[in-house]
């Protein structure tokens, strides 16, 4: 097997510095990495300053053969990491025309902004005999190239695009680098917590060596990352596929899919394989699955809209659930919950409807603890409904609501047939 | 005024460079180390490795007058923070029995453990002759000392103890250190990109150089952070307040806050002052303005309720958008907009009644390109329609399509008295 390779990310930014912006790039560089096989010994931040800049890559250079920077490639002044590692590594910048285009392309079709300010014209100069990587997510290109056997790549500072352009256009020339593959699956899954599945798995997770097993939650889930290092893709997926299935076959139906985008995903997927429609009643997530189901493009074909009542009038006008029921049992229980879903499931006419109603906190409502939701299922069948009670602080009692409805239309669908 | 003080902060653990974990703690200290006035020049993380630790530990005492390391305090053989700290500053560890009986203490009554085991006393040697940081919310204490001119501060890696510490341990101890404050405002402007912005305030920007004026972008808005350094923070306030004003005056009405969380809460806290109720309809956003509307803890308060209408069939149903003007019109067109916010006001009882329909993509219906949107503000006093078009991949048309809305409201309930 290859060389093994010691890289070191160079994050660029003032607003790092001053604790404004958590450096998230810098963690998810570094997770992308790992699964290459590239060890990474040191993280470095820098503000928008390129003499510090300037000592940080110098030092880099002296302990890593791959240098990632994040951040600083934008079109303002305070963006300098280019010129700074292009004066290091003693490149110059040359103009490039048709980068300059397509920015003036993004400018006119994209933000639909006419002209684009000079200063972006910026972000049209690279280090002479680079890489270019193209960003199809914003404005500011990312590049690599090589000098005396450092590799030296940037990479824009804003999330989405730093993530976007390290798969698209990172991940494949590190890959040209090495002749070992590294590959791995991620199997996901949904109501159970982290420890409960490292408990289940330890004994599994301590005899394997390669695959490897690794655990962590994420957003409300947990996911299982088992991965392998072999000469190819096949080789390791031979070695992937005996621990996937143990795996799905010691934790059962929680896994919910294995290398899916998302639970929406997953839920849009089996229910348009099933010719299955979904709509909505909101109260306490208020909108949350609405959106995430909208999130998938081509939602249109699965979901069919939803509603959030989230006063008690609007339950009654829109939902059709009875004023006295809400008076008598509490906006939040489960003769509500059932009522909205049916309600639902009448109104926008889907075949299946989940509703939700409950605290996210912090007020309570003086009948059930903070915490407390209810979910229902409304199907031609009959209504399923569950009882959920965590406190653990409304954004995340919002989110594991609409985890668990979401959870039970993937349960329902994947036994059902649809007549 | 005072030295001004430069502050550098290290990071340890393993984990951080596996990108498993992200590092709030460094953005955490250092927004700590801001409001005090301390300049941060660099942040650096490096793994469970005394001798990488080591080399951190010598290049920071070369360009900084403060050290504050974080993690590395627990009790695994892991931990090696202490050690290598005090062997780089020539101390010896010092055993506490105090520190030790307090653990002990720790384990028997908080995590009603009984018995503690051996490797936990490691805790409890601290180098000799510092600043002990008693830990009440673990059981590993920090600590801090001078050597050389430099002051050295060691935290916990968990984010919860390391906050903890930092607020009643380091301040203290940095506060001694300083009669300089840092102050700063952050102005939050929607509707208008991060180069317009520069563009405008560029002579300003650079005429400054106390306070100074920084933009960043961040989910489609823009934020301007001014920071002033004083003896005091009415003083900073007396420097922050003309360029403040003078921002406003040069940015206009895009600027819709000031130090406030969120677009969302804006419109909820300015919703709330005049007494008005909100509700949404929302095809291609799909609930995400409800889904924001209602992160906001108490937003029943203002926003009634939303309708998802992603179907043709439900706006028709539920919004009572006629079929005819939908085949006629399409659903992307301004009159459609239009009659589901008239609608949604009507049906939710509310006073305003936000609505967005349009193509987020990628796919298109035959007569707008991909990312036209039609968001429309209904209000007792007739409808307001707006058009964007931009076509900047599905997630982003969705949030500036929510911005867009969020901000008609804003601007009409800004210069409306509720009659």
């Amino acid at each position: 097997m290859g060389k093994h390779y010691c890289a070191e990310i160079i994050s660029v930014g003032t607003e790092l510095l001053l604790g404004s912006t958590i450096n998230t790039d810098a963690a998810d560089v570094s997770r992308y990495l790992s699964e290459l096989g590239i060890n990474v010994y040191y993280h470095t931040v820098v503000g928008d300053n390129p003499e510090r800049l300037a000592a940080a890559v110098l030092l880099a250079r002296g302990r890593a053969d791959i240098i990632i920077t994040t951040g600083g490639l934008g079109p303002t002044c305070d963006d300098l990491t280019k010129q700074t590692l292009a004066s290091s590594f003693g490149r110059r910048l040359i103009f490039h025309e048709e980068l300059a285009e397509s920015m003036r392309r993004y400018f006119r079709e994209v933000i639909g902004a006419g002209e684009m300010t000079e200063n972006n014209l910026q972000q049209a100069f690279l280090p002479e005999g680079c890489e270019i990587f193209h960003n199809e997510w914003g404005t500011a290109p990312g590049c690599a190239f090589e000098e005396g056997g450092v590799h030296v790549l940037m990479l824009p500072g804003p999330p989405r695009e730093c993530n976007a352009m390290f798969k698209s256009c990172a991940l494949p020339y590190l890959r040209r680098l090495s002749d070992e593959t590294i590959f791995s699956h991620t199997l996901h899954i949904v109501g159970v917590g982290e420890s409960a599945i490292e408990a289940k798995l330890r004994e599994l997770m301590n005899s394997l060596s390669n695959p490897t097993l690794a655990p962590y939650a994420k957003e409300g889930e947990v996911m299982l990352r088992v991965t392998a290092k072999a000469g190819s893709v096949a080789e390791a997926e031979e070695l992937l596929e005996p621990v996937t299935r143990q795996v799905r076959e010691i934790l059962g139906d929680v896994v919910y899919g294995m290398d899916v985008p998302s639970l929406e995903k997953a839920v849009f997927d089996l229910l348009l394989e099933k010719k299955m429609t979904l709509c909505t009643a909101e109260s306490c997530t208020g909108g949350l699955i609405a959106k995430r189901m909208t999130d998938i493009s081509g939602a249109s074909a699965v979901f069919l809209g939803g509603a959030v009542t989230y006063s008690n009038e609007s339950k009654t006008a829109i939902l059709g659930v009875p004023r006295q029921l809400i008076e008598e049992k509490g906006a939040v229980s489960e003769e509500v919950a059932r009522e909205m879903a049916i309600g639902a499931r009448r109104v926008f006419g889907a075949e299946l409807a989940l509703s939700t109603t409950g605290l996210a906190g912090p007020e309570g409502d003086g009948r059930n603890p903070v915490g407390t939701v209810f979910v229902a299922l409304a199907t031609e069948d009959g209504v399923l409904v569950r009882r959920l009670q965590r406190a653990v602080g409304r954004g995340r009692v919002r989110l594991l609501a609409a985890n668990a409805a979401l959870d039970m239309a993937r349960r329902f669908a994947q036994i059902i047939d649809k007549r």
